[in-house]
């Protein structure tokens, strides 16, 4: 059956990201056959951008007259703009109309937005984003990745079953390996919370194993690896600062003179080949998991292909039926414990 | 004045480092006419590696009969081994009879036996882990790195204070620029403690630059970067990860084929000046601070280059007299606020 994703479109410079929203957009649905799209924003502009495409069909307007601001409150969005691109967006998500909202925008209003009209699932306090970061083995997935600051091990438990449940979804893997991300020094090895979601994801069904170090997330080992939105968020910062940096002195060493210009020039290729992998246009996209319905979060400075990796995981999620999965692995969980 | 620096012959592989230890001693001595050292350990075990040079004068051997394992716990080696190599370095630091102490072993013991015999400076609750890592900028010193995972927002302040000195002392920078580690979201930014200890930081009198984010780390801005253990933990590790990814990824796309092969070789020069500036050998050496005398751990792994600059860490925190220099600076701090 075809499945309809909803695109909002939002402040990313110019024209509310129609120029890399809209061709973004276009692509999609030329190689993607099963799914339509509904571009959500002001028609005018998002028509300026068409460049002959046909509307009807598989590709849908749905004119929004407000856009949220990058730097606009969450409250401020929720009470004011309520035909914002991406407030009418996660609408067509609430009523039916579509499968999954991607947006590019605010990522907190976003979250407040998808939270205040889709609802939590059952038994989950908290939204989560989960998004995956490469890794030596391919690439490691992790959350939270700041949603919530301060997290207790009943929040750090929900995160594990729901990044599991996703994982095992768009990956299609039966039992991805859950880890919990912690510090070395054996005598002080953890936080309260951590110690305590450790216990209790010892005695879960999921293929829970033990805990991991920053460097480990980076590496192999996990398919999941579960954390706070402060240290989630540090360590996936800290991953594109390091990145940046070497990237910074490795041009720096190729750029010293003639000689090692010319090697750079004739090293282009593999360069290429070796940026590939941790391309962070590959990995653009981050859920916001734990809702009633499958929003994704893709990176503001995404450009068209990274736009579209975004649009293909909420495919990817729609397929699944991440939703509906996280809502019974949850419900299974609690009865474990009840027994 | 002669300085004077023990060193603590740990378990880094075979015969307790001192194949690592006891070359990069020697070699210390040769370049640095105003250090001494002293070398901890079993004596016949030193004396095999000291390949005819002279004992007496500027290098001498102190004879410890135990050793402390990775493994073993704080608490255990504080009880069982009062003869080993750590603790009798430290004492010799806490009688006067040298500057400070370096060591490669175990951390939690480290930390547990130098608590124990050096004690707190006053008005300090906790001692910290500092070292720096590689920038765009040079480098950025960070603390704390996994001595305390629950820090309160007085803790957080502490660090604040202790790298800033230290900072100073051992980079001669009149007032390093400090930072708060935090999140991005506007929102949530921080949670209670980080946004507690922001406030305090601003009515203080150090060069308080207020927020980065993990990625600033790595990048540019601060001269010192302020987090609970726990967090700058996970950036360290995230930063070791994320290296060691990209130089797989490096290494496996000039590895591809016979023609990549040729100009990975030519390339040699090239990535070898790229890789002199991310080295972890030039980072090596983490100080414990907040303690009435100074304890440099070296890495656990280090090789020769590596455990000098350890040692070299040591000479530039005696020549700045860091921990008095701390202690006042402490002092200073509260008489402010009490006013």
């Amino acid at each position: 059956m075809t499945k309809r994703i909803t695109i909002s479109l939002d402040a990313m410079g110019g024209d509310f990201g129609a120029e890399v929203v809209v061709p973004a957009a276009l692509n999609f649905i030329k190689n993607e056959p099963d799914v339509d799209l509904i571009l959500v924003g002001r028609e005018e502009i998002i028509k300026q951008h068409l460049k002959g495409a046909e509307i009807g069909g598989r590709l849908r307007i749905q004119h929004a007259s407000e856009e949220v601001a990058m730097d606009d409150s969450p409250s401020k969005v929720l009470r004011t703009k309520k035909d914002s691109s991406m407030r009418v967006a996660i609408n067509l998500v609430k009523e039916g109309s579509a499968d999954a909202c991607v947006s590019a925008g605010n990522t907190g209003a976003l979250m407040a937005t998808a939270r205040f009209v889709l609802k939590m699932l059952p038994h989950i306090d908290r939204p989560a984003i989960i998004a995956s970061v490469p890794s030596i083995a391919g690439h490691t997935w992790m959350l939270d990745l700041g949603a919530n600051v301060d997290c207790n091990s009943d929040h750090l438990f929900q995160f594990a079953v729901m990044g599991s449940e996703l994982v095992s979804a768009v990956e299609n893997i039966e039992a991805p390996r859950v880890a919990l991300l912690n510090i070395g020094h054996e005598e002080i090895k953890g936080n309260e919370q951590v110690k305590m979601a450790h216990e209790k994801l010892e005695n879960s069904s999921l293929n829970y194993i033990g805990y991991v170090e920053g460097d480990s997330v980076y590496k192999e080992g996990a398919d999941v690896v579960v954390t706070d939105g402060f240290v989630g968020n540090v360590s996936l910062k800290s991953c594109e600062g390091v990145a940046t940096m070497i990237t910074h002195y490795l041009k720096r060493a190729f750029n010293r003179n003639f000689f090692t210009k010319m090697i750079g020039f004739i090293t282009l290729p593999i360069l290429k080949n070796f940026r590939c992998f941790i391309d962070p246009r590959r990995y653009n996209g981050a859920s916001l998991i734990g809702l009633r319905g499958i929003v994704v979060k893709s990176h503001g400075g995404a450009d068209q292909l990274a736009f579209e990796n975004a649009i293909q995981f909420a495919k990817k999620e729609v397929a699944g039926d991440v939703s509906r999965r996280i809502a019974s692995r949850v419900e299974e969980q609690l009865n474990m414990a009840s027994k």
